[in-house]
């Protein structure tokens, strides 16, 4: 992982949990979307603001393993940097973390789509190359 | 409970439950919105369909009472019927059995409301003629 | 509300919201569990600690008025303070706030069970204590 | 797919929807764990029973590919099959579809724990068998 990942802290709440006593595993999925869009909040895309100027990012694919069950009330990190950067796609690897141990790794797929009709739609050229000084 | 309540099963799994061991107490609202939807749709009412005429319906006011939890894989059911109808708002009775025992009940307010703007909407004339024989 | 309540930011994520555009009604509960559950923390009450302890805070009413509704990517906070405070079980009173305009109000009743059987079981003395400062 | 699929219908509610107006992404992995819940129920194994008898079915990877989003109200099913068994671990393959259109795929890898320490544990051998028959 490169030095310029980004980080997110989280906190486990008993919404996250279920019966068996650990984070139930949908969960971690909102977790990894939380990251990302805070990351892109700090290179200045806010997704609201985005998707007025007719960009909406959708998950396209996930590739989740879980290695290890977070526990109610942890506290948590998730550490996002990118895969793959395409016209119309971004691929993060994100993991989140108890310290330096990895708990869940994914690979995200976000497609960049036009609100109105789900097409896809270039994404905006800036972002593009804020996010290769990220690419792992 | 008059004889016309509404009757709606439940099965509880994994994701509405939490770490307590016990259904986490906001999926409490999922249930009985799901409930309501079902009784709507009985009636004939889709609330895609209602919502494209210009109907959206939104929780204006919730008043729970928790009394025994539910828990893992029980197959429960929400029993609704009318508290009160308004011209723009309706007020549904709710509660999760367990049986013939009360887990959880519910007065909800429900405001009739244009999608657009959110502002109140007269409720659909027919529903409130069917609605009317099922005030308890 | 007096000078003492507590403070707790809340952002909005995709997660949270639904298809109307707006915050889903039932996360609103989530957000003020997270926001007690972050005083306790302030307070020197750990969840997890506490219940291995043998004390597990349960909701056992809620009563939620939703005033206006929240929506996608805004920045909110949760303000809380004690409405009652009794042997075994606490009133918290909660708005969701968007600078000073109230968007939900709840009166959420938690009460203090023991985590193997669920029977009310006196709170922690301390705790009362240090709440008692914040009874608005 | 075989012909021994098992297939579970799935409403989608308000609740399961977000701002975008379509499912939100975690929640599929919501409804691909009830279908396996019901397929294992109809098997005759109720997750609470065989948890109890000291096996807890934990989910380690899933490969999700979402192709078409599902939209609110909406009726569909996940169909469900078997792509691998192993001596304590379970492969799902399964497919939430709209009539005879795929909307999300994934490969779903559902481990075999003892409830205590989470270690892995042999399936129970029967299911093992049952399963067998819809190795697709």
């Amino acid at each position: 992982m490169n030095t310029s990942a980004h980080r997110w802290p989280i906190r486990v709440y008993y919404e996250d949990t279920d019966a068996g006593g650990i984070v139930y595993h949908a969960n971690y999925l909102k977790y990894f979307e939380r990251a990302r869009s805070e990351w892109l909040r700090e290179l200045g895309y806010e997704l609201d603001v985005v998707a007025r100027e007719g960009v909406m990012f959708v998950v396209t694919r996930a590739d989740l393993v879980f290695q290890s069950p977070a526990r109610f009330n942890e506290a948590l990190s998730v550490v996002s940097d990118m895969h793959e950067i395409r016209r119309a796609s971004l691929v993060f690897r994100q993991r989140l973390m108890r310290g330096e141990q990895d708990l869940v790794k994914g690979l995200i797929t976000v497609a960049s789509v036009r609100p109105n009709d789900m097409r896809p739609v270039r994404l905006p050229g800036n972002l593009t190359e804020e996010l290769k000084n990220n690419v792992g």
